[in-house]
């Protein structure tokens, strides 16, 4: 099984890399391959995410530690990963867009970015009309990711307004999940294509 | 002849997909298979529209039913097709660009959006020289389909003014059709072009 | 030989296409194969420019006569093409771009866009400093080929001010040539890229 | 080893190309194959950079010239490459794009761009946190390249505050470069998507 979700996290990278999603090495990605005790398969830091071998990949525990000496270091954010597999993702998405640097640094002060009306919201996971709204929860960048995962585990808990779709941190980029690879890359899909259309819009009719 | 259509429309979605048109399993595409009575080879619902197989199109009637249980569920507007092949339509191709996303939006309560003097316009079926204008009209966006679809059905009869080219759901995305999938996607490719030389109008010269 | 030039203007296809220079049908591409009699292998009328086939070309005679029957028509515009071969052209090279669609319908009235200092610039033929200008005249569109034709056959002989490196047709496109099919590319990125430049720099400065 | 500089070299060309990064034979890229004396394998003048081929390369000593007769002329620029190989770069990459000439032409009066803030800064090598700022330092262009060299040479001798990152030639162009091909990949999809943030910013936020 392992395998087959290595070669879905690459062909992630070599689509989301052509995109300008992933340049520079930046990103991570990763699939749970277990749940108990949970194990991350992960994107090891620091590698051209266009062209990923399978050797630059790290199995993680739920501590977001290398489960094994001598391979890939696992990325400052792995903990990020661990924290939201805990809460029932089967795969986690990180990408650094243009659209998103932009619209996450810009909309910082307002706490977040509020996407409505578009038929395509349906595609993230739960939505099922077009008359829906996202709001998408923007946290300052930080390199002090244990703090940073504490407030996500705590807005994951919120049962009364639990954290949806993904988030975006301030001129870093976005984070998103979903029961699989395939469905955490839908959801990079859909917000990435909704964050472009809100900045052509703004482009276009002079407002958000 | 079923495979040959699968493999035109896997390639559409292959390049549709790659161009941004149709990110996040948005989309579906259909074609003609049989005229009395009326069959229909069309893209499943919720499928990864740059990497289709085989066994994820579905055969519907002139009903927009699956014709065979078990297999991959018609999308939601699968009528929309039904409608457009019933009125002559070889293939019906339906996308979501960032372009007519923002366009139709903007555009929803002129009803339309007036494209001329363009050479691309002579792309589109029955227009012959880039002294023309084409009309792209627009709806709301719905989740009643068999409404729209009744609607689409009356414009299409409208022998004095029928609809053509293509039509554009508020927020949502372009229909289109052609004789073959091939025809209908040259029609894509010069309504996406137009939609992008439109928006580029604006930003540069500060109309539309 | 020929079999040579249909394999270059095939990839010239492909990768304009990709770059949604020759979207929808548009456009059409040319190169010399003989000189006396003057004859000219040149794309049908009327093929998808990203998966051109073989067959799908013509050879014209020195009036853009096709030289035998049964097979593609040529162009409307292949008396373009035979023109500016007259006068040296070893391929011609036709593409519809948004950005120079826009541009040319902006500048028509100037009469042309002028380019100046950018290194890009050395890439046209026969400029070898960046502290140079170039100036891509505009002419209005028509579906008077033949009468265009003359212009440009007269713009060619002025041997004191000769049109130089392409034109622009109005809301339209690009015609540009080289002595070979690589330098008619080479021009067609080089003007292409030039024409984003003069886009992005009005979208970023506020002017021209 | 020099077999595998090239493929990654002509692997560089192909994705930049690609990307309208390196168009109409523009850019020149170069790595080290020796250090006493001073070697390297650089891309000839004049080349299309999507299809490199090997025989397109050529070999040059620490001041920049051709090391065989009757090969690839070296680029009139290789004496940058070389300046910049004796200060400690592994492979030397100058990239065309279309951001990258627009905001050196812009910001030239300012003498360089300031990018500060965002995550993306960590790709480039010696930056380990967001909270940083690149200064990208750009000259006029010129077509002096033994005065800009020296220039160049000054700058990275400086030791208070040596040229970090990469430099901007006005209307022209990128210039960075690392330890290895890879690492300054690394440094041009870093840069390139920058620059792009900057440009886009500007548009959505009235300021740069």
């Amino acid at each position: 099984m392992t395998d087959v979700l290595t070669s879905e996290l690459v062909e992630c990278g070599r689509d989301f890399h052509r995109r300008g999603w992933s340049l520079g090495t930046s990103s991570n990605y990763s699939a749970v391959t277990g749940r108990e005790p949970l194990r991350l398969l992960m994107t090891g830091s620091g590698y051209d995410k266009g062209r990923l071998q399978k050797e630059q990949f790290v199995m993680v525990d739920e501590g977001a530690r290398a489960l094994h000496g001598g391979g890939p270091k696992p990325s400052a954010e792995a903990e990020l990963h661990t924290v939201l597999a805990r809460h029932g993702a089967g795969a986690v998405l990180h990408t650094h867009s243009v659209a998103a640097t932009v619209l996450s640094e810009h909309f910082l002060k307002a706490g977040g970015l509020r996407i409505a009306g578009y038929e395509m919201l349906k595609g993230l996971a739960g939505i099922t009309t077009h008359e829906s709204e996202a709001w998408i929860e923007i946290y300052p960048n930080t390199q002090d990711i244990a703090a940073l995962a504490k407030v996500i585990d705590g807005r994951m808990r919120d049962a009364g307004n639990p954290l949806r779709h993904g988030f975006l941190m301030a001129g870093h980029g976005l984070y998103t999940w979903g029961e699989s690879i395939a469905a955490a890359r839908r959801q990079v899909e859909v917000l990435e294509f909704l964050f472009e259309v809100v900045t052509q819009k703004r482009l276009l009719c002079g407002s958000f």
